[in-house]
């Protein structure tokens, strides 16, 4: 049994999908208390890869916890397949998501007029920008896990 | 030596190579013949990324050429780590880079309002959706360029 950083069902495994699955989350929530994010497609985008992102982190924590509770290895090649599968999906998805948002957070923020956010005061561009930073956070801790994922798929 | 779809110095990985710095240098072609692309930012990371893409792919496919003529193999570990590095790298940037334009150019398209390109004559809303589509065309050839150097490191 492998001893990676973030290797399913061990501690740092958990913490990791927690740290996904709460800052996609986070993300999520951080959009949808801003005014008008439906006018843009791009950020519905985020919202709906962000959410599957909090979906399968969540269900990965879950069975993190219960793997260290009931002391279970899940380290076997169909389960690690399985999880670098959806990693993969998950990440590429996190990463699209998050870089059409951003196009679309700096448009508004910096390329259209340096005043358009306060010209327009039912846009929260602050808002859309926490949103965008939590995004790309949760899909760098996800990119760890794909990368450790990766690993322990090749060494067994 | 490992046979694999657009393994390094075969006929497979030059034509790969050469069908993403094509698609990579015609989708820089159609951004910087559009009117007004230096507005937003997105467009102009859209063009270093894709730029960044036709310098390795023309990098390698010279390489691969090289490799065809003389018969050599390019297959060594210090090598393919080289080349999945800087594709991973490159693919990740074409990613991104192609997400953002992506997501200003459907905002210009449909979300600010239906008639804004045509409002907007200064606007090359067409040129802008050939130039995206081409990047992602030219992403998905080198993700499948990645896929094949992750397999062949895992192999060696």
């Amino acid at each position: 049994m492998k001893e990676l950083f973030g290797s399913p069902g061990k501690l740092s495994g958990l913490m990791l999908r927690l740290g996904q699955c709460l800052l996609a989350a986070a993300s999520v929530g951080s959009m949808l208390s801003a005014h008008n994010f439906y006018n843009s497609t791009a950020f519905c985008y985020l919202i709906a890869s962000m959410g599957l992102q909090v979906l399968w982190s969540f269900g990965l924590a879950c069975l993190d916890l219960h793997a260290l509770r009931t002391k279970r290895n899940l380290q076997n090649p169909v389960l690690v397949s399985l999880f670098v599968f959806g990693d993969w999906v998950t990440a590429f998805l996190s990463l699209s998501g998050a870089s059409s948002a951003a196009g679309v957070t700096v448009l508004y923020a910096r390329d259209l007029n340096t005043s358009y956010c306060k010209l327009q005061p039912d846009l929260s561009c602050s808002r859309f920008q926490i949103s965008v930073a939590l995004a790309f956070i949760s899909w760098f801790l996800l990119a760890i896990s794909c990368h450790t994922m990766l690993w322990l798929l090749a060494a067994l």
